[in-house]
Formats: C-alpha cells, sequence, structure tokens
C-alpha cells in the first residue's frame, strides 16, 4: 500500500489458531526453550496452569498485520511498544488487528494501534507501531 | 534466576547466525510473507538490496535472553519497546544483550534494556523490557 | 566451559516436552519416516500401542546437555553409547543428565554418563559420551 | 522386513546433502544451539573453520537406515554406538550404511555395522547397532 492509500482509521486484521508446533518451531529459531513454553509439567506447577506461546510469537502476528496489510509490502518497520496482558495457549485462537491512528505526510510515517486478542474476546496484547513506507512500493 | 539474584548491572547475551531457513519458518508460523522477507528480486530492488529477516524475529532473539537467562525460568514477560534501527541480512550474525537498570523487590519486577548488534558491532536493534519473576520461579 | 572447569562429579540436566512436531520435523531432516513414527494406525497395532519419538531425538536431548552445559561450547564429541530402554511417547516430559565421570587433563578428555529420564521417574535411555574441550573454548 | 529375511552381509543406505536448515531444525527441536552449530564467526575461529552439523543429526541418518530398510518397520531399536570421527559441515553429502554383522534368531536380534562417509569418501561415523525385530513386523 502507497502512503497516499492510508487513512485515518484504516484497520487490518490477521487470525490464526496457535498450535504446538509453532511453538516449537518458534523455540527452535530463536532459541528461547523456557520451560514455560518447552516443558509442560514444569508450566502445569506455575500461575498459568501449562505452556504457553512466547509472547513475541503473538507480537509475531501483529507484524504479519503491518507486513502483509497495514501497509503491507512496502512498510519499513521503525518501532513496536508490546504489553503482554495475558497468556496465549495451544489452541486459542488470537486476532491481531492495527488501526491507524496517526499520519505523517512529509515523512510518510504512520502510527497504528496494534492488538491481539482471543477467541472469547479478551485482549492478550496491545501497543504501538511506527512504519515508514517506502516511495516506490510494489507488490 | 530468583528475583533476589537480580542485580543492577548484571547482563546476558545470546549469538545466533541468521539463516534463509530462520526467516522462512518464521514467516510460516507468523504468516508474515512480506516479499521484503520472502520474495529475492523484489527485495534486491528496494533500499535494502535483498531479503530481510523480520524486525520480530531480530526481536525473538531479545525474548531469547529474557527467557533463558536474565531472569530465564521463571520470568513474566510485561511488557518490550522494540526500536529498529538497521535491517538484518542472511547470514548476519546477530547478539541480543540484556542489561538490568532498574529492580522494583515489592513488585519482583526487572527493567531490563535489550539491544542486539550485529557482526560489524551495528546495533540493528534496542528497547527495553519489563519483567516479573515469579515468587517459586524453579529450574 | 573450560577443561579447567570440569569436576569429577558435575553435573546438568535439559527437560523438555516432546510434542508431534517435534517428530515430524526430527523425520522429516532425518529421512527416518518408520510408520512407528509417523503411521498412527499403524503404530497402534504394535506392542507400544502408537506413535513413538525417534530413539535418536531423545539421544539428541543427550547432545543438548553435552553441547549446552556439559562441558558447554568449545566441547568436541569423541563417541556415544546409546541404550534404548523405554519407549518415548508424544506429550512426555523427558529429562537428559550428563554427570562426569572421569577426566584425562592431559588430552582435555572427560567422560559423562548419560542419561535420559521420563516425567514417571523411568529411565528411557542411558549411555555414555566422551569429549574432548577445545584449548580455546569461548562463549 | 521380517527378521527371516535379514541375512548376513545384508546392507542398505541413506545418502543426503546436509543443509543449514536441517542444522537449524535440528538445533530447535533438541534445544542444542551449541555456537559451533548456530554461530558461524565463533565457529569459524575454531579448528573447523566454520559451522559444522550436530553429530547426533549425522547419527540421525542411520537411524533412517536402521528405521526405514535394515530391518525397516518392525526393528526395535535398542543400541547404538557412535563414534564421531570427522565434521560435517554445511553442503556435504552423507550417506549412511548399515551391514548386518550377526543374527540371533531365537531373540530374533541383529547386529549392524553402521558407518556415515561424506563425499569426498571419507568416514565421518561409525559405530554398531543392535535391533530387535518385531515378530508381527508390517509395512
Amino acid at each position: 500500500m502507497r502512503f497516499s492509500e492510508l487513512t485515518i482509521g484504516q484497520s487490518a486484521a490477521f487470525t490464526k489458531t496457535v498450535t504446538e508446533a509453532d511453538i516449537v518451531l518458534f523455540a527452535g529459531i530463536t532459541g528461547d526453550h523456557n520451560p514455560l513454553h518447552v516443558n509442560e509439567p514444569w508450566a502445569a506447577q506455575t500461575r498459568f496452569g501449562g505452556r504457553i506461546a512466547h509472547g513475541m510469537l503473538t507480537a509475531g502476528f501483529v507484524s504479519t498485520v503491518i507486513g502483509m496489510h497495514l501497509p503491507g509490502p512496502g512498510a519499513i518497520y521503525l518501532q513496536q511498544s508490546l504489553r503482554f496482558l495475558l497468556p496465549v495457549r495451544i489452541g486459542d485462537t488470537v486476532t491481531a488487528r492495527g488501526e491507524v491512528i496517526e499520519l505523517v505526510p512529509d515523512r510518510r510515517r504512520a502510527r497504528i494501534v496494534t492488538t491481539v486478542h482471543n477467541q472469547r474476546g479478551e485482549m492478550v496484547l496491545d501497543g504501538e507501531a511506527l512504519v515508514m513506507v517506502m516511495e516506490s512500493a510494489r507488490g
């Protein structure tokens, strides 16, 4: 999406069921084998009652909204803030959403409110993204 | 690590060479198939001159420092801010580091400065993490 | 860990819940698609009553103890013996342990007893590792 | 293969080019992120001159010969000894071979010499497998 196509209030979303395989692969590529993510009996004894997804995996779905849709190809990710509000468990279906709240035309920058909700409508993550749009965005 | 074992200035790091496979897998589990990450000819025509890693993949290595080392098992990730400063390319070797800058004993919270540098010593990401340490952290 | 830091009786462990995804991925990278690992109805009719993990996947967790902790970076793996004692099923949580039983300073070699137990405390694998420690081990 | 089909001298092999993705995935599922496997500049300064495959990944190809061919479905892996002789690098093509050297009919056990060679004919791993064949092996 070109910068000129962005408008305040514009939004996009991505939904996915988080699987055990997603967590296994995320642990694998990042090296984060924290027992809360890969050791079920250990995790079962914590306040979470079982393994949960890496917070940064959930944040990855926000990246999908930014990189695929809002603004999508041509976006340059400058900043992202993240608050992890609730755990995401294996089998949860989460929806990451972005909504444009500010546009700075002379620098082709957009500020986007980003949230992730689970299938019960609970907000599990919120934050804000700052992106720049390349002049010759293609695709 | 128990909260009482944390000290101001304490640090930890994780280093990894970022491979094409990491990017393929990250795209697969998050759904972020932005051409900048998976379409070489498209990416080659941008200012980046080729495919780059997802910013959130690089952020994942920060999660590894937090979840594995500082404070490691028992950590509850509350917040993370991220500034993406420079692209990470296939074959780059990045080092994520965390350093404790503030401790709030009555809430068992730690504030950690988080950075990622590449093999040339350039900072590619910085930010700050806020974590809580579970009372009965094990492992 | 440098050779000089190793002591007789020193030990380290790694724990992980074995998932279906781990077995799928191990089958994929090794090519071992034995139906005992990837064909549920076939495996269900064997003495095992269902798919089990590859023995060499379980052995891989031993490699993690050696390569990450005992002695960790700087280790050169020379030999490993493996006895597969009990099956590991999807959902089992296994703990691989190593314990130094012999040190040969002039060749910088260490002999390490290696075991893997499941969540019920049953030994599923045992064996012995022989490693050499590089003179200039770093990290 | 049924036990009665096995003969002394019988052999089988499996060949594969070892890729960076194989190493990334093996590190991910086992948790073995030893820098020798995932940190190129670190590995480049060792005697190996760069990242090498996990020894246990190479051993996994032996498991493929046992589990797929010799004796294949119906095999129960009892023991495996491994000597790691030479490093396997990204891009090397390795051939794992097994050859039956002993048969114990009353216990339906077979002893199999196992080796892995690289594309230059150098032996990178050798060892011995002990397997039992299930009475009602199918597939």
